[in-house]
């Protein structure tokens, strides 16, 4: 029995509120259980110089934590001047998903940059800012085509990110800060809307892991991914 | 006739709510009209090494803007980094103020910081980052005291701060952006409860002002504190 | 008595030396008693990228403090990789003062920067700066016009500064260090030499103050910049 | 028929020098292919602060790449002032992966860190410098125990890392960069020289993939990792 | 009697490795005694800004330590996010040398960057890095002569350097780290093939140095650079 | 003949005025013809971490030069965030420049940090910096004797410092930055009161110089360091 009375597969309770703010292009405040994560997409015409003239369009994200969204406040990079590697690990996880269903062609040479910031922290930011991310960028895209700035559809699917571990020999699905941190496997899969993956990271943290675990982890992430992308849905249809 | 509707020295719509995050010592998301800031004091044990041993505590701030909290995306000063001039100079104003209704002594060998995080700026960030500021720091406070942490009372009175200007000849109480940039005269007041000032300061931006100028500002801010102290003190009755 | 010997309301003996470099368009070493700052003045034809094309001049200030300017040496900011919360205010502060009085179409495309330097420092470094610094780029304009680069005027006034603050409940004009240190309340006031506000920047150190401490401080700090425009003014004639 | 004769499930030329530094308690210069990794283990007596006191040992790994290991020369990390999220996240996975096999108790409180330095880049640097940082681990271990620094048997399996990709649609062994850069799916892989999975990093580079193929490459890697191990233990008993 | 069984006068075994990468224009993996040092050339079309369109070609190294090249393992400057002083100075000192021997106008607008990574630390590092460094140079001069990017020969000569040092009163030549330590007058002395000087460097350790001293420590290097001019002939002749 | 006028082994006027500065122990205006450095020496107690208990003393300087003190305004090291190379190198020659006439043990475990800060630059900054460094070295020692701090010389001997140059062929003493950026060879030579050298940095500008042309260099700077210890001599007797 888990502490918060879930089934071993079962999501935390997931709350998709969008346009929680007023300039962004798109914009999402998402809650895994008590995990709170702002996304926010915000579009420009161009791109980065390197990719000028190629008439194709850039999609890149930012995580970042505020210094009291977890248990003992931690100190801001900003302060300390630099960018820690887990932020730089994230940040680029949150990209490479979201440019997963990206159509650079259909984008055109705009830009859309996704602010996913942590404002409370209870295990699987990473996995609430790809699943939020995705809305906001969904909506960054319906603005850009309100606009006129672009006609086609940039976007060929969709995707969504859960966490799942071992805890206690048993696998498990979203895990809060709690069950992370006795998690003996830990991994984030993202997939696409259509089930298929487009990032898995599995890491052992307290024992190596065989093959029978990692298949029991990945069928559930499956069915994770497969209830949060019916959630996405669910947001932006309201 | 202002663009919202509001008479000269009338603030806007201010909403402050307590206990936005779990974690925190005092949490408050404050609402300046439009502008949303997210106020978070953590308590810590312990003082800088500059202050060990004194018996004495110390209270500090941070402010800062989340990318997407203005109208065109901004740079993280993390990524950049180094901070900005204008978020160290905030960062050091909430601070002062703060520490102008903190007795030292009674709040012994304790640290509390405020972080005061924009997350969408409409004008009056830094006068509703102090403002909400005072109430996080009002719930840290009891908060060290029910974990027997701190017996006396550290706070010798309350803080608030209200934006004025004169836009257009006329002078005005708690400006939005769209006043804000307009303003000839752009002045910040701290103020205590019991109406006294903490800190003045004020700017022609676009012609130097004179005495009577002066005057009617101040009093226009001293109105608004009034009117904040007591919507601080219901937040902190509820 | 003032430890000095100096009526409550009366300055500390200034110097002000021009053309105390050889390569800048304006320079001049400005003394408030034991307060020495080197302010050099530097033009250049062309604006920061942002202003390119808008027939709009530019006009910026950067302030420092040698590390064996106060008692105890200072690190270097340089050596530390970051400029601190303190430098940046007061650059800014500089910069505002001094552009209160240009006009920009008048400056034509050109760029002054003014640089303000501690040499050494005893209270009042950046009233002392703007001080010096409108006399530096006073002359800067007139190098300026000396080669041609502009025609008009694009000074529309001059500014000034001085500090004033209360010591034992008595206010008193232009702190040294010493008295700093001991004020309950400290105030920074730029005006104009036609006797209008630029900025006012008023702290309670101890004490919160009330309006009759703050009417009487502006009262001293108006008085103290006559002085300083007429030494201004003087020190320009010569 | 790959472009260097290689099957789709074989290693290129792998070649393990032990001892190429004079200093390092373990240096090993690791070829894959083109690949070349200078893996230097220093072993120090103590461990960080946050460890000190808890009788347990500490690993950790830096990964870079000279600036001329690369086909186009890349800027110095040390002149750009900052370390880039890829350096960042590939220092972290060999860290993760060594400390995998190490038991901190028998290590006690010393320290071992591992610099992995590309010489030469042509795809797997992070694997190279998974498989070279274990030998030079060991070799580090041995080296402590040599000079009775430690006694027990802190290491508790033998890591290694390879990388798999699907390449117009067939799964591939150890990509060199040709292949790495065309691949469909790009998969990292760490085991255990006793065939247990510590870190599994599956990335879409082109379009998400399915189960079949995840399974495939995870046959793949298993394979690989085999034969790395045993070329780890043949170098290791030379 | 030298500890290595040296005549005073007798460089260490001087190894040159030409081509030891594959990428770069030109590639040396020079040893003096236990001191290995990687050069690299990068060639490229263009110059930097500031030489744009004036016909003229650049060159300009870069030269670093690996973190276990010495004894003690030394933090990363990446890692530290600063360069140090010796780094700067020993990089700028590469560059000059290499440019004594630079005819700028037959390079064209084409840059060359030498990058010397020390990959294990014996003493002489700087001198080794200009000896190698003047090597790969020639092969990237020959590289971009075979590739049509220029015609002429912008190689005016050869350069080499070498240390020496008074040790116990005595001259000697190319001091590894433990006579180093231990000299009394160290001298780095960069020569042309031609036998003129293009940097001379000594510095007292421990007592000042008269005339005779210094006079007998340049005859010395002199020796020493005709030695290792012959050196790099022979490999460039291989 | 020289542009202004001097003999070619002629020195520039030079002018030290001692107690420039109320603070610091030691405090010197050197001037060496149009080039000013203001030198301070800050003496404190104790002594750099890795010296505690050793029961010796510390000396270091900083040099650097204000944005102004050139023809063209220069960036501040402080605002780009990072110190030069040339900064670097010449901060490192004037402190080893001033440990080569210090005795550590009688220093006892007392610092002295000398800032040599450039007020105004027309050549020869470097020199007039170890020049004017000696002199307020001095002074501080004078200081730390007068407070009791130390009881013993720590001074072994004066330092002084001059450049060296061949113009069109004929060798000079001290120059200008007129002649500087002319010179086919320019060196820098520090040297004890004694007569001894301290440092020899020789660089080929334009053409590699000579044996004969060094030994020439070398005379006309021994020449120049003795009037310039004349000079400090004759400061420290008034």
């Amino acid at each position: 029995m888990r502490a918060d009375g879930r089934a071993d597969d079962e999501l935390r309770p997931i709350t998709i509120t969008r346009n929680w703010l007023d300039h962004a292009a798109g914009s999402v405040l998402i809650e895994f259980g008590g995990t709170k994560v702002l996304c926010a997409a915000s579009a420009s015409e161009g791109v980065p110089r390197w990719r000028k003239g190629s008439g194709l369009g850039w999609v890149t994200a930012e995580y970042a934590m505020l210094p009291a969204a977890t248990n003992t406040r931690s100190d801001r990079e900003s302060v300390k001047g630099r960018i820690g590697g887990r932020t730089h690990e994230i940040s680029r996880l949150i990209g490479r998903s979201l440019r997963a269903v990206i159509d650079y062609k259909a984008l055109g040479e705009n830009t859309i940059v996704i602010d996913c910031d942590v404002l409370q922290a209870d295990g699987g930011t990473r996995t609430a800012s790809v699943t939020g991310a995705y809305v906001a960028l969904a909506d960054a895209v319906a603005h850009l085509r309100s606009t006129g700035a672009l006609t086609g559809e940039p976007l060929t699917g969709s995707v969504a990110a859960v966490s799942v571990g071992i805890i206690d020999g048993v696998p498990r699905l979203d895990l809060p800060y709690e069950e992370d941190v006795r998690a003996e496997t830990d991994m984030n899969v993202v997939m696409t809307g259509a089930g298929s993956f487009v990032e898995v990271q599995g890491t052992a943290e307290g024992a190596a892991f065989d093959r029978t675990e990692l298949d029991a982890l990945l069928d559930l992430a499956a069915k994770g991914c497969v209830d949060l992308t019916r959630l996405q849905q669910e947001a932006l249809a309201r």
